[in-house]
């Protein structure tokens, strides 16, 4: 609640237009689903609701947060589902919407408006698929389009360039690499957007399942590039998203 | 340089227009100062000329690019440089600006447009205070104006509310912390701007030189926070000037 | 045994009273079932006799000493049980009382007398409650109640707010969270009670599995808060049951 | 502000008796001195004003602080400061208190009243003596006793009987070790008390800087054993004092 | 092979007495099955013929080498087998001797001669019985006797004293611990005898799958503690079988 | 493509005898199969076309990218098979030839010209041989011939020592060891060829899965002994050939 | 104080010999020295006082140490003193031995008797002089004489080859070693005595500051190697008294 | 000493043409400095003497070791001398030369032929000049010719291409960089000629002292780069040095 409603409130409390326990009441900015609370302010202030992570809850968790979620006639999405995982909720939530490859389901009721702004989504690899998926599923949700430009990684850079025109076309460039991840250099080096880089746990050894693009990307020559957590296709869209809000005021 | 600069003076040397040797010449888009080697394009791509990390270069160094770029009338900022290197520096470029706090010295001929966007920079502790000073002295080179909120960390949370309304006017929010590196969370969880964070090594034993604080903003509940080197304030700074580059344009 | 029980039995060897081999047995706290030999002393020590860890035992040995604590009239607590062995372990002991979520069971033959003073447990996401219930269920056992405060993490902490009052009467708090682990030091900025703080292995990549969130707490900017090992939702109780004992002496 | 306080004031507002203006100035808990924002809630919730951390600030920021906390008439303490910075600070503040061994200044103008309640301060070599000094100097600062039982490691175990009666009688066990870090295993098993375990930096190759320590005392198969932070004797007289204000309420 | 019995060789050739390319062929000291080659100086040198490690080999593999043991008329003794190999091995060597607790198979054609020293083997927990056993049993395929004292951790450290005289006896002590690995300090405290620790990978967390125990151990504050692997029962039996035939010669 | 055959372009450019357009299309180096863009000039850098890693792809990626180089009649290889994934390729791909050890699948239609050059490669133990199998069939694909040393590591150096004439006759030699990795530094003090170590993640604890064999092998006191990724038999392959093909030219 | 010891005071106290207040002060095994307790009991056990660390403790701390012991005619020796400290202790205590390359000073009042048993120590290069010279010289100290066998590292292994006899003759065998640590390994393929393998901190990036040659001395694939901490040729020592204790008893 | 030349002993030997004394010292193949040991197959095996690496020794041991050195007449080369160092040494053997940004002292008798083959050495900045200039140095000794491309990093990536060509004439490429590493991988993606890869220490908080580049080239997607340690320009002349050798076999 802003510093302004709240004065709004006092003043209603001042002239007694407000009751005092009404108004600790209007203060609430979440819903409570006992062991689930959603966060509504989410959704005004990013535009979208609550996203679920399903990596680490059980499909029962799952089932039940997804059930309130209807019951509230809340957009519901859950992204890091397992194909287990997916194949069970399949069969609970046959209405429901499923992308294998982005590991997400998603049930959307008030679908948001179209933005005008879109972002490039570079992999290095086809290993990195399923990130690059999980960040242009989130950003279509979002209203925002998105293009994939898959395995153009630095050891063949000829690839790189041959698509160097219509990345720079892009408001907002999301790299995603494993391995040694110089992809974002690269990037950096050649574009003025925001660049947001997702190190992905492709690799084996010495790539230390994902820590060493993240470190390399950190560590970047390439000035003001950013990062996200290994894999986290998600976050990367969520940033795009709060650029691309800002942008579009 | 672009795809259709590269057609027109493909255009020229078919027409006869261009020699070949010249068209070669006219790819060369650095300046070759032996060791170094400023790339020239980056002025036009990100709005300032090529930054030189003071930290692994020696005084020698630093005095003969510095000496190269006063010939050639470039810009030149370096950073990075801690209090024995400025004395010694101070004494050979007086006329130079120098400050201290941010570890920076700068010789800026053509200075940077104004810009209408601005940052809100925000640190935990008044340990944070030096990356803070970086990220500000930096915006500043590049005419983007910025307001230092010091020392409001997650352990004194009600500081952070009294100027909560403030932060909500800056376009880009930076995010300096060290130790437990919580301050990302709270401030992604209430405010829907582009929030870049920027783990400090402030701290000791399991603070761990800052990866501690680098690993809680990468895991940030919060969405779509991103995330720089540790007390890399220069790229942070570097990560708001593409968005304000995108929103200004 | 301390040191005036070991002087009374000195002088009742001085006097003749005892006989020099029975004073030797007598100075024997443990039973001796073989490969396991519980510590008689704890229940005197602590309120409760030796808790079992089952992760690192087969099911075959956990079974083997929950006979002999049947057999030796002993309560009986075993821990860190996954579901193949729960599922097992109940068709073994049907008798027993299990608790899945918390990964326990048990088989209570003197139950504890019951405290006056309470704990709140307060947990960042619901990933987090097979934490919360095993310190809950291992608090209970000892005779203390305690409240479980789930799912209000720092990302939208106008959560926290709404429960803050509540958790201001508890006696003890214990904190639980994964990922950056930043609740702790918001709690301990907020209350004036001891505060356990337990991280949990949720999150993946830069969560390190839950080491991320340990150094984050053991680094928290709030005095006074303590730590456990990741996932220890029995230590944490442990140790509020310490500070319970000392306030109810 | 506790939410009855909240209430009184807004009784207030509705009966005209307070000035919206005025009342959002009463809910300011912090003095401001631009880069440092000290917390005035601490002293009413813990006992004491805010400690200043030194180690991580310069001799000109601590000065800085320190006359704005003679001006303001606030108890002054600073820790972790080493030798250097301690000769400088002596000469700048004669009329302070100074702990060499605890590495701390103080300057108390309003001294805490004395508690009931003892600690026991147990170490495992006399290289972790400055550890102890600094939570038994802290702990005397808010009004408590306590003794320091210095050499007792595992290696000798007999030393530590000889003392065993002693500890007993004391409501807090702090445990200091560094190396394997073994001694809060033996004094878990002992004793009753809650303890508080200090991993410190003593040692060298596989002891890791204290992390080895840090590592064992999480891992203790002793119940109820909580950690601090490596050397944060300070952290450790934080969690005592959390627990001995709840005894003495 | 020997200086002296290089010089006589060297004396035969000179003498005529062997041939060149006979004098080659006797300097072979291991079999060569293809892709193992047995050293067969091994048996002569500690007292058994080399040692198959099964962990990191198939069945296939396993059951290759066995085979070609037989033909040799060798002793076999394989370690590190997981429950499905041995289940497997089983029946395809009937004949052999299969422990399952040490996770070991073996086919003793020449039984070792008896030793008179012995050897004591200590236990932290029972989770750690696995690694005792497959040293007792290399022990006792070597020809020495050894005792087991199970659980006897340092939480408890009553237990310990029960059984000090016992172990008293034994010219070399293996110490074997998980967690925080505390118990070779106590034990090195107390007994003069050479003292061989072996951390487990018992615990979870901060137990760093083994490793706290591991540098706890090498950091011991206990004089003259030596430490092999992790789980490396095998390892410390044959450190304890050097000793012994040292001691036996 | 080289500088002179741009030089080339741009004449004929300028003499009109070629369209810009399809001066554009001439600087195609890749095939574009949708997600995956095999690199065409590969093969005539390094003498055989783009390998495909399999390990981190699912079978459907890997059948659609064979079935898209049989339509293109490219040489396939395919990498880092586990048995499932074999078996499964193996009932789709009858025609290829699979080497299970080698965990590789190949379908040659132009067989490489066979060089003179050989390869020695050398293995500490036989749980080494499936690296050593790799980089075998990886050679022989590009017509180079190798021999295999197997278990020859250095607890019995003199194995190494009878095959030491025959690996002196060989151009490059690839050593491959797991646990301490010691036998490059043999191999580099004794042999004058470039050398190629490969660690592999062969042993337990301490052998922190290959890592600890990396670091002994990059920290080698033999001079000039280079090392590849953990288990990357393929790497070391691409590495020799590098040589041998300047060797050749 | 050994149990039968224990049944002897008993006895004496049963039959009116002994008070019982001393019978308790019989029980003490230990001086004290305040804040440092010497171990006297340790003289008995392994055949010398107790050796004070000098690493972690300042010129003052040891300066009082040692003061302390010559007032009770004690043996005083001090290791781990770098340049600084030995140059001021040698000004303190003149009287006293120092022995700079091991780092040491000794003030031996009682020499112990000399041992009929002999170890070889083993160097990998120049750079672990520092370590050889402590273990021997504390060797030394305990009555046992020592042979350095320096700079044979691996890779020039003919080097070993050459002194393989007179290590034989050895009943210890001390093998110290940096960067790969791969000198146990063939020392234990090629020698049936006791090895203590001593890693050090020589070499430099991969080479971990010590931890490389420890875990490739843990890891080694030669049977029976233990190993003590980083740069502990005090502790090697130690652990060489243990095993010539027991053979000269 | 090689197999043939051992034959050739024995039979001179078998012959009585040699005693067998002198055949045994005709075996050794290094001199004996007492601690320093130079291996003098090795001028023969790699075509200079062995080098003193002077990082980890003290002036003293320098000294020592170069006066030996002088009067056995050898070339002595020595790495790795701290500016420090140099200076001292500078004043001892004012005779020697001295290259202080390769941090290096050499004393050349026997100058090496030159070789045909040449190295191209490229660096991503300036910071990594210290580890070319010592790789250039030390193929400058064995009589090969080297070109240092410097400041060609990846986030310019034109200006690598602009030196393209004349790269592409070297036999072999030793890549140098620091912070993300990726040099290797445009590299390897670019030319067929062997790559040796050279981490740089250059970089701060995530680049990890040298880790992020070294584990990033060990991952790099290029194939066949192969790696040594961390500012080793040393070994990669050693290793371009053996390839030569090969090539102009």
């Amino acid at each position: 609640m802003k510093s302004n409603d709240i004065k709004k409130l006092l003043k209603m409390v001042a002239n007694g237009e407000l009751a005092i326990d009404e108004a600790t009441a209007k203060m609430s900015t979440h819903l409570d689903f006992g062991e689930v609370k959603p966060d509504t302010s989410r959704g005004e202030r990013l535009g979208f609701d609550e996203v679920i992570y399903g990596k680490s809850k059980t499909v029962d968790q799952i089932t039940n947060i997804a059930s309130k979620y209807i019951e509230s006639n809340l957009n519901f999405v859950c992204t890091g589902l397992d194909e287990a995982k997916l194949t069970e909720l399949q069969k609970k939530f046959p209405n429901f919407t499923f992308n294998n490859e982005a590991r997400m389901m998603k049930n959307i009721l008030k679908p948001a408006s179209r933005k005008m702004s879109t972002v490039a989504i570079i992999t290095a690899g086809t290993s990195d698929m399923f990130v690059a998926s999980e960040a242009s599923e989130m950003l279509d949700i979002c209203g925002i389009d998105s293009n994939i430009y898959a395995d153009i990684g630095v050891a063949g850079i000829h690839r790189f360039f041959s698509v160097k025109d219509e990345i720079a076309k892009a408001d907002v460039i999301i790299v995603i690499a494993g391995m040694e991840g110089a992809l974002p250099s690269i990037t950096g080096g050649m574009f003025a957007q925001p660049i947001i880089a997702v190190p992905t746990s492709t690799g084996y050894g010495a790539a230390l399942q994902g820590f060493t693009a993240l470190f390399a990307m950190l560590s970047s020559c390439a000035n003001g590039v950013t990062v996200v957590n290994i894999d986290n296709g998600f976050g990367a869209a969520m940033s795009a998203i709060r650029i691309i809000n800002l942008l579009e005021k």
